[in-house]
């Protein structure tokens, strides 16, 4: 069968089927994060392949900024178990014609972000080759137990972090879709693509308080994420459209109307999780307190029903964009 | 500076400049495995990126061998440490042209391999690529303490597992370099090629028995990486080319005079190590009890005298054939 028709999702539930685990494996693949213990220790481990022309563009990225973004990617699969990072091993193919001036930058920006999680990068492979390739393992502990994203039952609330659709907004505009009318706005909607924050204080917040029946970080859009959460936890959703949080920037430029970015847009990095309705009070509470804003969007219902988006006269919305799927022809 | 200036090992010392450590980081950037002791867990992890057209050809290559190969290229930078190899990760760029069959071919060679040592595959990413990538990350263990490039001291011996060469002649004559007179011979020097032999159990022993003063495994060829070893430690080698363990299928196809391919040609994996002569016996005895063939090659001496090679009259020999540097120009 080719890849483009067995879709990546297939392929790595193929790979899964024909691997063994063992050694104190809690979770092998098919996570956010492995989990391990092993030995007296307790690890998450979880890691990325970023390539030029498929996943960046260096006409607008620069290289501090791919730096940020190829560690934070990662972050963010860390925070989406409640864990917190510890280390990093940076793995490069490099362009031969690339000045060491380039490479610095991109330390630059990698080594912003590690200072500022308290990552300490301890290794790495670099390499000649056509276009830069970035692969990052990032290593870490949970601070509870991790959350997986099968943990979520009928009745369950769908929440989020931050707010959607930013960054795939923010790239649409570097892409030229829109005029360049509103610089301001743009700004903001094209650094939240280029430097996406992880969520790591509130996954580990989440897994303390031991709130969050399953979790996943946005990464290739809510909805094809959000799939992930019901095919593992073997439910369906609700989403309310209405209910997105869509930031003030997103909303300058696209009003109301446009939440398909919110909805199918990947790159997001927010946290989406589920929890019980006896938790909302508390939810809600953190959500006050200021320490990360937390939006309920929907709500966990039979497998049966599948994943349907109401607009707020309860009608569903016809029009579900699927999200990001790296080798089924979009 | 342009990287095919600075080189591969020069940008290796500007990153790790660069880069800070932390969180009981014991080893980081610059020997064959990071090493990090933190919350009462001692791992090693190291990592290898494999780029098609740079690193292999998927015309003399099957996806199998190349599997196999990208875990043992990872198991020998442990094995260089003596350590014990737990967990892999393993991400692939994948041509939107291939076949599943071909995924699982290259999944079924890595996990051959895997099973073989007891590693568990925990996970990894998948995407489309326009080439095929191919990055692996290794999380092992100490057996003891961690054998560093940096403890060779003047006058320690320096010695070799297994033989030398087999690795590099075999790619020569894939690529056709020699006709093919000598089958038989040619499919042990092939199979040398694609399927190395990660000296794990060679270096786990050696650290445990507290006897080698520096270990690296061959990767970029004798001479290239007993410099990263004279480098770390401060000391200068004398190798006497006429000890090089040369194996009866290189000798068949070419004699004593050709010891090219051992002392410079890459993909050995074997262990490059360094002891105190008052452990020549206890080596002796490794050797002959048939757990690991070792062969004493040289001796370290003082920095300034640099790594010699010397013939069976002491002349030293004069073309130093560098090993491989991935920017360098050859």
């Amino acid at each position: 069968m080719k890849l483009s028709r067995l879709g990546e999702f297939g392929l790595i539930e193929r790979i899964r089927r024909t691997t063994a685990t063992g050694r104190g494996v809690r979770i092998g693949i098919g996570d956010d994060c492995a989990w391990v213990e092993h030995a007296g220790a307790s690890a998450l481990i979880t890691t990325d392949l970023l390539i030029e022309h498929i996943h960046f563009d260096l006409k607008w990225t620069s290289l501090f900024d791919l730096g940020y973004k190829s560690l934070a990617v990662n972050l963010s699969d860390v925070a989406a178990m409640g864990g917190i990072a510890d280390y990093a091993i940076l793995s490069l193919g490099i362009p031969a014609t690339f000045d060491s001036k380039q490479i610095d930058e991109f330390y630059r920006g990698f080594n912003r972000l590690a200072h500022r999680h308290g990552v300490a990068l301890i290794g790495g492979d670099t390499n000649v080759a056509d276009s830069l390739i970035i692969s990052v393992c990032v290593i870490g502990h949970p601070t509870a137990r991790p959350i997986r994203r099968s943990g979520a039952r009928v009745g369950d609330d769908i929440y989020v972090t931050g707010t959607l659709g930013d960054s795939a907004l923010g790239l649409a505009l570097l892409r030229k879709k829109w005029p360049a009318t509103k610089p301001g706005v743009i700004r903001k909607l094209v650094a939240r693509h280029h430097r996406p924050m992880p969520q790591l204080r509130a996954g580990a917040l989440l897994a303390r308080l031991n709130i969050a029946t399953a979790m996943i970080d946005i990464s290739d859009g809510l909805l094809q994420d959000l799939g992930h959460i019901c095919q593992a936890s073997k439910v369906g959703a609700v989403i309310w459209n209405d209910n997105l949080p869509i930031s003030s920037a997103y909303r300058a430029l696209l009003g109301k109307v446009g939440s398909g970015y919110a909805l199918s847009g990947g790159e997001d990095y927010e946290l989406l999780f589920c929890a019980r309705p006896r938790h909302r009070q508390l939810i809600d509470k953190l959500h006050r307190a200021g320490r990360v804003k937390i939006t309920r969007i929907g709500r966990c219902v039979g497998a049966k029903q599948g994943i349907v988006v109401l607009d707020d006269s309860g009608k569903p919305i016809k029009s579900k964009i699927p999200g990001h799927d790296h080798f089924k022809k979009q």
